[in-house]
């Protein structure tokens, strides 16, 4: 039994298969490079370069205050749900790894007993919801995450287009584009910092401050949901220009290293999320695994910090990044 | 027998067949990548990004009028003729998946009993008359396809100057250069909307219009025709800046995705033509298969719109496209 | 018997190959590209592309006169010198390709036989003298070229640092830099046009005009010569646009097709020469593969002339070239 | 027993390894390429090329004088320790290969005796102190320096950000960030020249300036220190301009042949410093390896200095460098 092809993709490869059967030998255009979101932004990252300060050596301070909670490093755990592959002890563990780093934990799909397992290590906790239809579980989700003693509330804002299964975006009912107004009145009635994610362009940023936002993440979810939107840290200087003094930008996609971050933060971002490689941490040694990476990472920020001449966060300007000429 | 070397490559690569089995070894400059148009091309359509609005969803039509005609995508299946190792059935398939999906379809070189069955399908059909050396003859051909209800006709205007066949280009004495003021007289006297198709230049464009063309299709047909000409991307934007309020311009060569559609009607296309696509397509699954891949195509193009904040065609701007900086 | 390393490559290769045995693991920084030269003028040549005028189709004449002599084709055999692993009869049946195509033969070092057996062919013969450190060879050179009946003589300005030979750079003390009183003396003395090979400055060339030549061309030995000299491409227009109207400049270096020869004509060249090509061509058909491979040169070249409204040599424009943004 | 990941890269090739075993197929962004300063240090290198001037040839003559010494080249041997699998006698025959060549020789870590032998060949040798964290420490190995002949002294100002070991950066207690006010006071202290190395910026060089500091080294220690610092050579032109007229700048790092010496050279720098090169020279050949390669690396600056019309080394202008243009 024959499988239809699902995608794009699916169907080039297949009538590619099917051509070669023919022993028909025929040359076709490229295709497009799909992943080209986050090689971009790879490649823009790595083109960044510190100016050091060597002959002016500072002892470095990584801490800073965000949601009232005093943080150890601008470093927080991007909104994760538990992979069905990874036992269900998974998000408490990762959060267990992110409280002894002293670190910012947030959280995305998933219930109530998930919730409380994380804010029970003791980490600092942010829900994200996801963009429901139905608004009246927005506001459930929301006022759990109230009385159960998160930090902060937000929501995913990218996400309604779909999740990327194998090479197909899969829509799911669920989710949906929400009414601005509708959004506005539930970020006036929650007491808690409200955040949205998934912001790639000045005009989204205008809009979360006008209603009302107290931080936004600057994030790709990349083929998973609209393939092609501006790499996050291409998106970064432009936003923070233009939105920095009224609300928190933190920014999150694709970050691997302390450097990463610290690129992160001369554009503008008050802090940088991981994901993936929070997942990898935890693959590779579980709580231990997590609060490791995190400490590498803010080791290696420290590091560069000192040598650029930084002895907080708040020193941190632009100015120390210098790019790379485009080379051919 | 051994047989001598027809093209250049193969000239070079014979000589350095000989020399190796002599021994020699010898550095040589490197070779012209000949495929260098439809490599620039992807490259530079995969380098634009897209500046969503996710805080302003909109509800997306993405049907539009051509030709008199209302088609549900602004797609279209570039002219093509029946390939020789397909079954004879080929081109009325591909048009009955075209039909399903409710876009248009072209067809190329082919005789009328495959135009009319194309027709019959139910699917908008154009023509497209190759530039014949004998006038009488793109009479002939323009005239049947106006009496067997073509929405509209055309002519490729690059296409005399040979075709690739393996690695060689064959010119075909049938074909030849219009005289402009012929091709003005054939485009008065047809009742139908006349495309002129290969048009890369502003220069071009501006002719077109002169010679009361309706529409061009920006169009590269790569190495098969003349090596190295602009890629349509990058050759489209100053075209339609150009010509764009005296015809309606179209676009193909090299387009895979609802994203690379996307990209063209951002840069002023009206609607964007695939070939070697549908081919792959009808390879995987017949007209089920050319419907599925317009479906998709058209699927992401909405998807992505609705990202962008572009309820229809009309509302697509250039300023939703972000071009990656150039990177070493 | 160990061989010592002779080049700086064969340090670094036994270097590393001794550490290795050693069990050494060392990170090393990049070696240096040395062939950045012909990646970067490829390169460059590949992203030119060709604006096309479709709509104004031109009869082509590709035929020029230079030294005196009608040619069919603006194509030169660079000056070579025969290869010790090819018959005696090399640079003769070479000459009697180059002839049937109807273009014109430089030869390198060699002697008075050689050029006779070249000149009987029937081909316009230059010949080539190298930069004797005895005066009076290069007369006795230039006195025999001309009393043998070749249409112009010449000098390579760039080959006395050196031939390279594997891996490294043989100096031959029989070649030295030349005293340019006596060259202008040279040039003055000789009825014949002198050509200066070898330059890839505005400097060189204003100094070509000073000392008499009568065309120069804008060569580059690679790293048989000087290591990472311009590439001729990017250096060719800024040298027309400085000494078009005082002398003939013609261009050779990594060229291997029509279109390759019809953008270095955009940039002001006005023939372009081929040596390795050639050598190739030779070698996978003798003289017929030489004939053949200008044939074919030459047809490219006449049908992108006819596609972007060329009908002659004079006709051709900078502005029939667009170059491709760069790209990551 | 399993060991725990300790860099960064262990995390997450682990992480990779244990959902490799658990069958888990998921996508992750691309990693940092923690070797780009390297990398891109060597790609604009290699995108400089030489504007010869052959008809303007002229004797070379590389000699210069540095710490009153006159040098046969403008190539110095960076500072090295002995390396634990290289007999005992390395620094000793490296120094005869460069005292060989009329070259410079600089130590870095390694006692007195090393420092005597070195001394005892014949070779200028300048004494490069670590930055400890025991200022006496450094008093005693400049006081060392100075009565045992040493040409100059100077200090790493990178290298207390710790050393790559393996993936991991290693930091020692024994070093540390210098008080600025002990340094200009050592700096005052001593007769010889001081060289502070590591400065990849105006400010450093500035401050270098300020603090009394004969010269300086632009140089980039990569990964081991602080990575993506700026490649040496693109800091180098504006360390120049800000600091040529006040102290002599060298440069080290990824350098590898005789024409990477002249770009550096024409960039502004006095003399150009090889590390790994020299280790892998000695691999080579030992004491005669170093001395070839270094006298293979002069061979190759005089001879493009020749062609670039450059006499001695205060003739090396940035005028004989022109840019490659970058291509996509």
């Amino acid at each position: 039994m024959t499988e239809r092809p699902l995608s794009i993709s699916q169907i080039y490869a297949k009538g590619k298969e099917n051509l070669k059967k023919m022993e028909v030998k025929r040359w076709f255009p490229p295709d497009s490079n799909t992943d080209a979101s986050a090689q971009t932004n790879r490649k823009y990252l790595d083109s960044l370069f510190f100016v050091p300060k060597f002959l002016d050596p500072v002892e470095v301070d990584t801490s800073f205050t965000i949601f009232s909670v005093k943080l150890k490093t601008p470093v927080f755990c991007s909104p994760i749900s538990r992979h069905n592959f990874m036992p269900d002890t998974e998000l408490t563990e990762i959060a267990r790894g992110v409280r002894d780093a002293g670190a910012l934990m947030m959280l995305g799909i998933g219930g109530s007993k998930e919730l409380q397992s994380a804010i029970d290590t003791g980490a600092p906790v942010v829900k994200m919801v996801k963009p429901y239809r139905r608004t009246e579980l927005i506001y459930e989700k929301v006022r759990d995450a109230e009385s159960r003693g998160c930090v902060a509330v937000g929501m995913d804002i990218d996400h309604f287009y779909g999740l990327l299964v194998g090479d197909k975006v899969e829509k799911t009912e669920l989710f949906g584009p929400q009414n601005t107004d509708e959004l506005k009145q539930l970020i006036s009635q929650t007491k808690l910092p409200f955040i949205i994610k998934g912001v790639l362009s000045v005009s989204d940023a205008e809009k979360a401050v006008e209603l009302g936002a107290s931080a936004i993440v600057v994030s790709n979810h990349g083929r998973g949901a609209i393939d092609f939107t501006v790499p996050s840290m291409i998106a970064l200087p432009r936003i923070v220009d233009s939105a920095d003094d009224k609300l928190t930008v933190l920014v999150d996609t694709g970050f691997k290293t302390g450097n990463d971050v610290l690129k992160a933060l001369a554009f503008g971002a008050k802090a940088v999320g991981f994901a993936s490689s929070m997942l990898l941490a935890f693959a590779a040694d579980g709580s231990a695994g997590v609060e490791r990476l995190i400490n590498l990472i803010t080791a290696e920020l420290q590091r560069t910090m000192a040598a650029t001449g930084c002895p907080n966060l708040a020193a941190i300007k632009r100015s120390i990044i210098s790019q790379a000429p485009p080379l051919g």
